[in-house]
């Protein structure tokens, strides 16, 4: 059994974690860290966690962590920078759920997170978790940055048009987010009363999935522009993302759901629907799936994209999981391969 | 007091006629018809009512309607064109709140309600019922066809752009509804275990209110080219309506947010929002406001417009009873004038 | 026009008296006090209010607030009572919607509160606002005490049988409230992700509002023994309360229902559902109604009362402008006339 | 492998069993039946179970299912009784989710279902599943009724006090469940404009469930004198079973939360929280779990019992799949050995 460590196990995303890692076939998390909630079971704070995973929370101890095969951080933006390079050091891998190390360049970094970045270099060595752009690279990692949430969606969508250089002019992208995604701090703007039974846009002039996005994109091809609107959207539920993305194809000839088929035929964890197809975020619930349909409306130059992921599982634990099978050779799908809870 | 005859009341549409005329000034609620409640207090249906609209469903009946000043039309598509013209010449006023004389062109209902329209002869004389757009049209009405609820909210997003013909190439809108707008029909996709906690589009290969966003935009401006994406989504809410429109404007040096405050500042019913608003459903629900934000992300040539409306109200049965204040000469704001219920 | 003033309106009990008096016909809100929130418009926290109620919160001043008619302390416990009796001293009326005033022996505040009382020597004064079973003392009130919402929905469900002595042993109140009565606190415990989708019974061993009911119902009859099991729980709406009272008759030949409909034949804002109904908490949203359906299961000793309000209504602001509107001898449905929202 | 049949499995407890059976590893679902949606993909009708259960609905088939190791009926109540006689005759088992042989008295199944019973001579071989109380004669059954999930919730809940005849006086059960207990079809009353944000009681006047409680807790106990009051409740969530119980102890010296802990201490399914303890419905979710929790609150004589289970797992299909599991001398959690999800 592997060792495992998980950094910040009192969010959504640790609790995600601990909920797939309980079933791993390969996985034993030994050590989960919380100044806050030191010595509390975590099956007090997850009750659905009882009986389940008997451990409880500690203090950070890079010591006991360096015992570790493999730690997961799941600790706000800026925290991993700080602790990675002693782990990478005593040989332990890592898996960083937070943006320290998706951005390769520093500068983008600073300008969207508004602080220098610990471990500069350490940004070129940083493996892209996208198992479907980058598996042979996570393969040979130490280090993996797992993708944001609207990023695995988005770019899991526009990976067959990007890659094949046939979008012109600038994309659209259209997201929707449970309120997970906002995490379990204790705001004001995250109360049920706030925000059930409301929609609202927010990070219109600017959200950090942007410059993740546009990195990514121009990585699928040289070629690709740069010109990206994205809009993210507050829904009144708890998990799923869905991404709507506009994109204008330079030649109206290509058979766009042949393409999409075929680019993720071999992809276990992406699901290209059938054409008519209307992707609910309920079909990936609780699972790592992507399930994407596309459509050109009226037959023009418009190809739309619904691409859909539960943002806590393929947009965010289930993916480092994924990326962790990768990383120490074990079938990429254990521990994940469930189905989607309906209703 | 008006008398005011309702057609198919027992649709959410009707219901909120019913709870918005309860408290107007100056309408006296008559007759509600109903084949299948024939007999049966509308109280018992919407206990909500109880004590407040003491009038029971009846079955149709064109000599009780004819003494009606006003009656309004809440059936599905393709009944009101029925009824319509013998309730005119009898001297009643008409709000036909379902799609039958939305679209001028008879051959545009054809293609997208797919029966032959039952009047056509009428449609040149139906006035389009958006009042910031036809207002002194509405004041000279018999006939006025509500219009649908994304159309409206698209509309007044899109008037203050496409009237000044700064838009160029396409449009798209991506827009977001609560799941009142399927109505109150015994179907498996309404069901509450169906459609919440979960998000989806429809509609992406032809939407009915397609036609109506087209041809309103068409009437803004001639030079308005007809390119438009409509991706509608059902969201996890009982009502409301977002939605994101993003278009290329010609001229990056127009003072966007100025021109929509000008346009609207003295509208009763549109607010225009403040710079960097994030607008939400919910600072409309159950009242008759559209709430609008502009953005023009990272000074590029893709404006971003944000515009929420309850689709009950604004977009239904609240439009009506503008519409009707407008047609008989009453305060435009009479039995609408209260604020969002929050939360 | 009457002058009013709030203290401490940023909470949703606030936010409710905003929304409810921007429609009232004789008052008119001239001062709204906020320490946090000093200086911002109402509208920019309630954006529901734009254009409809346009001041903004200030500091706490006694100068100013001496200057109303009434003013409504929507405050956290034990903050009222610091104010209260200089205010008074000055002439103005005082309505309380928290605790300080409601328990009439300042030992049961002290023990179930944890602080001595402020001015105990009020606690005689302050009537209990409830008007179905206080009117005529609310009427000649200086300073009334707005009940709680589990123990008006609680008390107006009990009212008929206590007051005619006709329950024997205990009695049991298992109620349930939508999640805007834990208040606009920022607390994961009232985050969406932790309270939609599931419920709980809470507050199991001792709820503030057990010895406030406990005193409601020894009010309505000397003979009640005073036993009481009283479990609220948390359920995953915004509004509501519904209370399910299971008390035991000592004589089954009483008509309860007929009994129920004589009792509040005369109320305006009670509502004795025909036998058979099912009062949902719906049929209440926005609305200052409470509706009461009782029945006896199989024709045993045991009455089932069903009793349902909006929690920021009749549970709240609601009652609270009931209550203005008896001390200040106007009509007592002023500005409260209005249907519940449907859907 | 098994082979397993499943009898009508487009409605939440089929889709259900298709889940859990999807994972589970001795079981192949060899054939699932549907009059109405003959000829199509089960992963058409559920795309949460795309690439994991690559079935097609058939017509029912005697021939067919007789070929089966075990038949599961997810049929509604009154199907099965016509079919499993010939079933059992070719030895196949079977396991009825439905009602049709939870009440071993014929009269009773006419008075609460309206039919006379189809094949009355199983009524006494039959074996009730709840594994709790009849584990052995499971083990051994050929026919299980697999219970009712408001029975299964209250009755766990009541065993440990039932049993050891602590109680006196009728008992009161206050149970509240999701909206997945009222089925897939298509029904206005659970369209989500009704159910959402709404609470309401339903079946006061007596539900199906009330006369299988009672024949439960006669069982436990042959000196339970069968009073019994029952009221369900329609909760705003998918998901959940919560069942609130109070019960008079005939002695306040009993230790409650021994007497828990002890009686389920081997229980793999249940789970006795902490003292204090508040559980939540979600801390089941998707997982076949039943946690309960007990008070006795202000030291009086009523015993406070708090139970929740998931509906559709443990008040169905999950305690179908464990009924399976022991009959057939499987690990009783195979399959089922999973965490409810959080958030």
């Amino acid at each position: 059994m592997m060792k495992i460590g998980i950094v910040g196990g009192t969010g959504y995303t640790g609790a995600e974690l601990l909920r797939l890692l309980a079933t791993h076939p390969e996985a034993d998390v030994q050590v989960i860290t919380s100044r806050s909630e030191n010595g509390k079971a975590v099956s007090e704070l997850y009750p659905g966690l009882r009986g389940k995973m008997d451990i409880a929370f500690t203090e950070p101890d890079d010591e006991v962590l360096s015992r570790c095969d493999l730690v997961f951080f799941a600790t706000p933006n800026g925290i991993a920078m700080q602790s990675v390079p002693a782990l990478l050091d005593k040989g332990v891998k890592v898996i960083d759920l937070a943006a320290d190390f998706r951005l390769s360049n520093p500068a983008d970094w600073k300008q969207w997170y508004g602080v220098d970045h610990a471990c500069p270099e350490l940004l070129d060595e940083a493996v892209y978790g996208l198992p479907e752009m980058n598996r042979e690279a996570i393969r040979q990692a130490r280090l993996v940055a797992n993708p944001g949430c609207y990023p695995t969606a988005t770019q899991l969508g526009l990976l067959p048009l990007v890659r094949n250089d046939l979008v012109e002019g600038h994309v659209i992208v259209d997201a929707k987010s449970g309120v997970s995604g906002a995490g379990r701090g204790a705001k004001v703007a995250s109360l049920m009363c706030e925000v059930s039974e409301s929609f609202k846009a927010y990070g219109v002039a600017g959200h950090r999935h942007l410059p993740e996005i546009r990195q990514g994109l121009s990585r699928m091809s040289a070629r690709f522009n740069g010109e990206l609107v994205f809009v993210p959207h507050l829904t009144p539920m708890i998990r799923g993302i869905h991404a709507t993305t506009y994109a204008t194809v330079k030649d109206r000839s290509v058979d766009v759901q042949g393409l999409f088929e075929e680019t993720f035929a071999n992809e276990p964890f992406v699901d290209v629907m059938p054409a008519g197809s209307l992707p609910e975020t309920r079909s990936v619930k609780a699972c790592n799936q992507c399930r994407i349909a596309v459509y050109r409306p009226q037959g023009g130059d418009t190809v739309v994209i619904l691409s859909v992921i539960d943002n806590l599982v393929k947009g965010a634990a289930g993916q480092a999981i994924q990326n962790m099978n990768i990383m120490f050779g074990l079938d990429e799908k254990a521990g994940l391969d469930v189905s989607a809870m309906m209703p």
